[in-house]
């Protein structure tokens, strides 16, 4: 029994089955609209310090599709305590008394597990920074699931886009990892998946990701056969959109991207549309976890490959699911993935600037090890890889 | 039957006199304290990318009082995904899939049009731009039939104030029009109501609308006979609020006065007050959509004929109405007003800036042939006349 | 009967004392999981022109405990017309026909007072900017009762940190006084209680406020006795936290620091810690409002003796208590404090400059004589001291 959702890593491949099973029964009683009200006297806050329309809005639809109520915090940055300076241990430890449940967004990296650490009410996790949205991965996951008609195991999955800021596309990518996918990357130089990713995904699922810059690159014989399980170099010399069973597109987050004053053309008009599209296979999906900007063109809408609209309705049976689960309504065994690492309090801040613990006065500098690499620690609340 | 209110135009008298009577009803259920609970099960998104108090607030009410659920945004521009410039296309897709119904304010004209288009649940046009606001206008309405307690029909209705940028004013002309009420602006100069809808009046409604500048203008006979029916130019050689069954005063749309950096004193101090209003009849009711500033005198506020607080307080019933029609809770026949116009799909953007369609990347450039003008057309969106 | 909470001194001792048991019936309720739906019908509206997140979220908590509806409006300055410039007034006219309760935050002195004389429905102050936030007072005032065992009459208390600028501390101050607890004060040079405050409570109550400047300060042999009842100065030469059975910690309020640009580090840095706590009684109880920063450190939250976060979830069922009788759904006889004073009406502006009265152009100036000095009348809406 784990009692908040901070990371896609918390769930073991069975529960999440077991929210996808449970989802599907709420999609069916929707569809006939029928009443589920089991949340009847329940609150739930919603405390978003950064902009959402999506996540806040499903959750708050699916509260309201279970019964219960919702006080909503849409812009907690400047109109709680949070504009006097307030930490966000002592606003968690006040709401859990107003709430049953809090969902969670938050600009800094790790936030939604320093809140978890200190609250009595389950915490969600609806995005920490640049880190994770396991919410998110959960209705990317059962978007596959569903649109796929089949096991996520063995898929080929191409992550497009900006995979370095994108806090949806590393939560996607344990996920993918986790069923067994096989997962190809294609971002432009300077947006890749960060290299903490890669190494956690090949040392606990022991999947090695696929990483390209572009379509269209040249691919080694070893590539082909990997993508095609035929020695056929020549058919497919290079890297083709029609290799893939789904492509998930994401966009550049500009927001995140402090330092940096310029993106280039190239990078900013990396795209999908309908030109590229009529390469692929007819059952290949297109997923983006929205909002877009040019990496998607509109005028791949009308095409019925195009699944990311159904992605972001799949969201409120999905979260009525985790709500009812948290909450203790449905008793599926909600177990944890794997034992608890052991942590390490050290006097040595976390190197990575937009972790939560560089911000908040409080919070104590946890660590895990990591097992094969010699002075090499992960931060406990944002996952940065570092040495001590 | 249609599926959303973008225009007061998209209402039939008919049907405007049964969402009257079904205010009607909804109004002494809740003075019986009666419970109205048909929406239990629904819930409307209030999508409100301008500031709000009353559209919002009474939206928001009504529906409560129908026993629904909410999902509120009041600052939708700064707290969804606006912020990170997701179109107004793909956020209503979205959003689509968490509410049964939507109202929403936008600050570009004929938004609320293209929303329509998009989406597969009713939209409410709770104000675009400086385009239209035809909730208010029912309101508007609304009032003047019961306070008034008699027909529209020869009524004559003074317009003042800002009728060039008052959107609200905009939809109450046709309203008027469509009822039949005299109609007479009292604009500054720079601020009359636009020739578009002038002439929107003149050609569907064969309404001639008298536009003064301001009270004490000098009056033609023919003016007076139009305002008195009798031939007696010498009692009334001026302007006169004595006139007018109804009056109603409208602020200076400030905000949207973009180019113009002053507004002269004598235009800003453009008001009523308790002295004006002792020449006015026993039984003249002074209207204001609010918020007011200074064209509207709290001296005002003690006059019986003072209309606006019971004109806001109107705005419960009637949009419980309105929800109720639009999602189909009462049956009644909510029929079109006229056969739907040919629609030109052209290769030339809207002349109008502030219209949708020049900041939707997505949006088609729509038309409808204006039958009595060579080459002109109006934007579908945002209704504005031009040469092609 | 009043029908609106503005002041604490609107409360007598025996209504607070109706609120406290009716608090501490919904509290066991609560704890039972047994459901309080009295509120079915009613819509509560939260209108907050300033940041909070205690106040809001435990008046949106408490009315759906109580099965209430609540449209939020957590930033009403910029989200309502508010923004185009609409008085408190108009505003609270037009809000009263939306909602049957209205809970208020505003930045000006004597905002709430305005809007109550203006107001059909309840209205509750949930802070009007440095004046009163009598609610606040109630959960404190409880908190003591609860945490105590015991009356407040006699118990020692000391109001530490920003006295001048914080509301919360001057109706706690008027509360303590009400129940006849001996008061002391410990704040920075500039940030003492404001002299109208301890005057009042003076003149109204026969309290003697002790006044100090910091923890460890010599005392008079008279302070000695009044605290200790002993003739033992040699004992308690200087002020200790030893002597308080309470103590109430604030913060600076930085954000109504217009003029004043630089806070001293010393100022700042003031607080209670861990070390100082040591010196205290085994059941001293240390409150605080919250938000805390530096004045209060976090090495206290472990000691069995840091009441704060109980202070802010007590919350619940004190305003649960206040809406059910305000609504007039529990017949407790809820009592003026005393007769209404005189009121003058007078053509003067009010003297403090954040008062309501100044920027509100429809509110008249209103005052109340002072009893006992000469020419010196209080402002009916900020409480302000001035000569006339």
């Amino acid at each position: 029994m784990i009692k908040h959702l901070v990371s896609i890593d918390d769930l073991s491949k069975k529960t999440i089955e077991k929210i996808f099973h449970l989802a599907d029964i709420y999609n069916s009683q929707l569809e006939k609209k029928e009443h589920i009200y089991i949340c009847k006297d329940k609150i739930m806050a919603t405390l978003f310090y950064e902009p959402s329309t999506r996540t806040r809005m499903s959750f708050e639809s699916a509260m309201f599709k279970l019964g219960g109520k919702v006080i909503s915090s849409a812009d907690t940055k400047s109109t709680t305590s949070a504009a006097k300076g307030e930490s966000l241990i002592d606003t968690i430890k006040v709401i859990q008394s107003y709430a049953d449940i809090v969902v969670l967004r938050h600009f800094k990296d790790g936030s939604a597990m320093l809140a978890a650490e200190n609250s009595d009410v389950p915490i969600i996790n609806g995005g920490d920074g640049a880190h994770e949205h396991p919410t998110q991965t959960l209705c990317d996951l059962y978007t596959i699931r569903k649109l796929k008609k089949r096991k996520i195991y063995g898929l080929r999955v191409a992550l497009c886009g900006d995979l370095k800021y994108g806090r949806t596309v590393h939560s996607l990518a344990y996920g993918l990892a986790k069923f067994g996918a096989k997962i190809f990357t294609i971002a432009p130089k300077g947006f890749e998946l960060p290299e903490y990713v890669e190494h956690r995904i090949k040392s606990e699922y022991g999947i090695e990701i696929k990483k390209y810059n572009k379509l269209g690159e040249q691919l080694s014989q070893a590539d082909v056969f990997y993508m095609t399980q035929k020695n056929e170099p020549d058919l497919f010399p290079r890297l083709s959109i029609e290799f893939f069973d789904a492509v998930y597109v994401t966009r550049i987050q500009i927001e995140r991207l402090k330092g940096v004053k310029t993106v280039s053309e190239q990078t900013m008009s990396y795209f999908i549309n309908k030109e590229l599209l009529e390469k692929a296979k007819e059952d290949t999906i297109v997923m983006h976890p929205l909002p877009r900007r040019n990496e998607l063109a509109y005028d791949v809408d009308q095409d019925k490959r195009a699944a990311y609209f159904q992605q972001a309705a799949y969201g409120v049976p999905i979260r009525m699911a985790l709500i009812a689960i948290l909450l203790g309504l449905k008793k599926l065994k909600f177990g944890v993935n794997k034992k608890l690492p052991e942590i390490f309090t050290l006097d040595k801040k976390c190197t990575n600037e937009n972790c939560i613990t560089t911000s908040e006065e409080n919070a104590q500098n946890k660590y895990i090890k990591v097992n094969d690499l010699a002075n090499t620690y992960r931060c406990f609340y944002c996952d940065q890889e570092q040495g001590i």
